[in-house]
């Protein structure tokens, strides 16, 4: 790992971002071809939150937050900031006086592998996080990491420019340069799920509308009355 | 692992389901001796609902929900589906469209060891899940489990047509042939606990109100003055 | 250990508690040198309570709640009871019964690494508890542990009349002779956090309110250019 | 949970045993139709042994070895015992006199979903345990569980009688009725195994040897020249 | 945490230290009355060692392994090495080289609530450790903790000049004070272990040999015939 | 995630793929900046192992092993196979057959993240794999997957071509194009700890041999004598 900060980094455009966002993390996923996501031990500090934006990455050292201050230089309007750390670490690494800062910078919302604090304020404030602990661990400032650089958060691979896209499900990277065939494909399924809910709620089942009787006999699956002998 | 669906399963009795949803979880635990609870990371994916019904249960493979599909046609009214899994899996097996078509054939909750997404939908809709996962992640359908056979899900041994309530507290499962018995033990202790908790709140004592203070001076806790030496 | 209950240990002054609480658990937690803190898994059984109180420290066995029983005849109004265990375990060893007790007795809460059930009730009511589990498994009452001795929970030390602070960011041990120390020098962070979230929310940079810039660069970290080859 | 000692249960014949011991765990958990497995959790505390035998099942408290004690005088030579426990637990519910009690008696090895100590003293005796933890953890004898009762271990039911199969892979339950049908299916899987270990040893590839490639071609698999493009 | 080094603290006896070593863990942790033990993720990091020493503690930050090179110098030979650190970590703090030194000093072994490497290298050494993690993850060496601090390490409570015991089974911690008590009752129980294993191991029971009939069937332990209806 | 297999993918030079074997990870990690280290749960199944190799990737899904059997034919000698699944899962999806194709085309070792089985018949072949867990769980084939895509394996990112170095400290990922400058940086680095190692076992102080007590003073460390108040 060099320690340094990339600058003038590539984004994904706005208005694919924002057809990310309204699609939602499960969507998403599913029309990215079912990749991307971010381990489900990522959870919403608050819950109800939904947000999309362009990542700003920071690879950060256990206990150290030095990198993240750093970032916030780096973030622009309609960035979500990205932390991954170099090892497994709940340490409270971003509180209100951060997430104060990235308020005033357009910032929407941040996503850590790592601890989070001031939990409380945060809701009061309406900021979101992502985060793999809530711990008031205080941090120290005293080793380099990098900004802007690819790195691996939660077991995704995310790059400076890719779609960030969070909800209560979880969290999504989209890379860049598939965000518009994902939100193509997206959009497509969102149509197509409208009619199958309405069948489904009128009673129709999955088995018939999705036509899986067939596969399913051919697989071997049988069906038996109940003797009592398990 | 046979690959069958057994219909025709027998079902606890109505009035017991609802009795025992009037218990809840911790108390209908007691009456049972203290037996049947699911392991404690099953967890409901909103807060405050509180279920009981009939168990429906499903076997399904790690990352593939074929089978949920095909226990949506098992299901009656009043029922719950408990899914089960070959594998220790967080995938998001269960969603909204599934949702849908369980609430339109009456079935009350899910409880699965597995993950669960769309869940802000799901709190809308008022649909209740209690899962060891919140999670995006896709699932395939491509491999045969089983439905209304015996699982082991979360630790607890479930049977069709066993009893399942669950409530903030967790997820009970009460044997079919045990639920009139539970019932009945869990009624007295509620009429108990109620003479209990006055007397609790005026200041009496449990060490006094449970006649414990001979047993621990028998098994030989002292009392000693603070010396400031540990 | 020793099958015992100390009696007649000192607290921490009721002044410095209660300023402790309009602290936080983050700020105190700093204010005490970064130190003190339970580890993360322990969370609030249910969001949004905070409060501050003397500790009465209790050490269970696992599955076996009966020094709770014990314990509750020491608590004074203003005291949080302690639950360590001798080992891990999750069994729901509190309820609503015992917050009963524990209320009439002017205990402001509990913290115990182990489980806690009956969480509906304790909502309403109103008492905050902080566990490392919910769960509706019962426990039994069978053998001894101790009451007031120090106790490790959670990965914190915690001797009786220590003060406790804890709130949505998790829960602080403040060692009773350093509270005095501790609240001044939280009390001053807080003066000076005014003035900063201030000029943060006004789009100052940390990098600079901080004086970072120097010691960064002087540390190694570089800004460079995007290039696509990361 | 009732505290019952059950006797007289029934056996899995002798010679079934032996055999499925000489299959292994991997072969006979395919055999048995991929189901039965504890979690991979429980490992062996010394490596190297392999054993199989007749289940003599235990349900025990947390931290609490009273029922191993009970469970002694129901073995018989060639028997498992399986001890599982209503919570989760660690506690080194068994040592060196207990194995050498059970030794004395013709048991062939422990599985127990707790801790075990005297691990060096095991090792040197020649007993051996599968466990989910070893540790020094003393427990206390003052709670009844039951002995010969069905339970849930690692997340496999067990029932008197029943096969246990255990070695460095893990430890596996046959079910009784099984017994026989596993052996025969087990048995054929190693007669086919050994054409297809020395054609593959021999460099053909299981793409051949299966028939994969239509299949995978079919399901959509796309061979692509490397570009540098990821 | 006050960054200090406290030099002349006070030591276990020698002798003392010596026979709780021929005790093990299992035995010393029964005869201190079932405490001191470390959490049972602390695993030699190979098998078959076993020591006893006088503990120089060390509190470490994650990431940082600056004052474990302070602490080297605090030791002399005898010592054990215990270092907790300030929030959950696995990183790579210890390896050869610092192994090197300690032996040097007459050092027999370390026990650090974090990471090892070099492991290979430590079992050619003959240097035991037990860590809850091994890995490679280099550290920096950049901010302060402290040395001879008490400081809780895997759950346990360590104050420098306390007597260390650790093997296959896990570490235990002996306070100083009471290490005179513990190995008087350690050495009473060996002896008295003696006799009972030759009984047990000629085939009598438990139940008979600790007298357990008559307590269990008043705590209503009945007996009966299998009828297979579970 | 497409369904592919790419081919004629880059290598990286044999000889340096030897050199960083030789360096071993803990020193190749330290020389490649600290970065590229697999979490510390991936672990030999059997211990002593130390490989290198040119990295073949695989993306699984849970619970199925298809695209392993497809990956053998990608395998050229000195490879080591590196499989990544989309959900976490501990499923033994290697086992003897697929050791034996890979040894079969000179593959020198396995690292996946998952499940592996046959692990006495793996030890006895001297086929060294790398893994999250034993399991004897048995897997389907029936879902496609990738070969020879960057896959995120234990939290690494790993390219097809990277050099793999794996031993009983865990597993590095060394990119293909940094593997020069890491082999000259851990060449010198070793060159460098000879003397060291020597200083050091002659009883020279780290402190002096690095000259950190100037360093460690101006932090603000002091050394205190004992009181023996804490």
């Amino acid at each position: 790992m060099k320690p340094v900060v990339v600058t003038g980094c590539p984004r994904t455009e706005e208005d694919l971002v924002a057809r990310l966002g309204a699609l939602g993390v499960a969507t998403a996923h599913e029309a990215l071809g079912r990749s991307g996501l971010m381990k489900p031990y990522m959870r919403p500090v608050w819950p109800g939150a939904a947000i999309a934006g362009n990542a700003v990455t920071v690879l950060a050292q256990p206990g150290d937050n030095w990198m993240i201050h750093v970032a916030v230089e780096q973030c622009r309007p309609g960035d979500v900031m990205v932390v991954a750390c170099t090892a497994d670490n709940t340490d409270g690494m971003f509180g209100d006086l951060l997430a104060t800062s990235l308020k005033a910078r357009g910032v929407v919302g941040l996503v850590i592998d790592a601890g989070c604090r001031d939990v409380a304020t945060l809701r009061e404030m309406g900021f979101p996080v992502w985060s793999r602990a809530v711990s008031a661990k205080g941090t120290v400032k005293a080793t380099l990491g990098a900004v802007n650089v690819p790195v691996v958060c939660a077991g995704a691979l995310v790059r400076p420019g890719d779609a960030v896209v969070a909800d209560d499900d979880g969290v999504l990277v989209v890379p860049r340069r598939d965000a518009a065939a994902t939100v193509q494909a997206g959009e497509d399924r969102v149509a197509n799920e409208g009619a199958k809910r309405e069948k489904l709620a009128a009673g129709v089942l999955g088995l018939d509308l999705y036509g899986m009787r067939e596969p399913l006999a051919r697989a071997g699956l049988r069906y038996v009355a109940y003797t009592g002998e398990e």
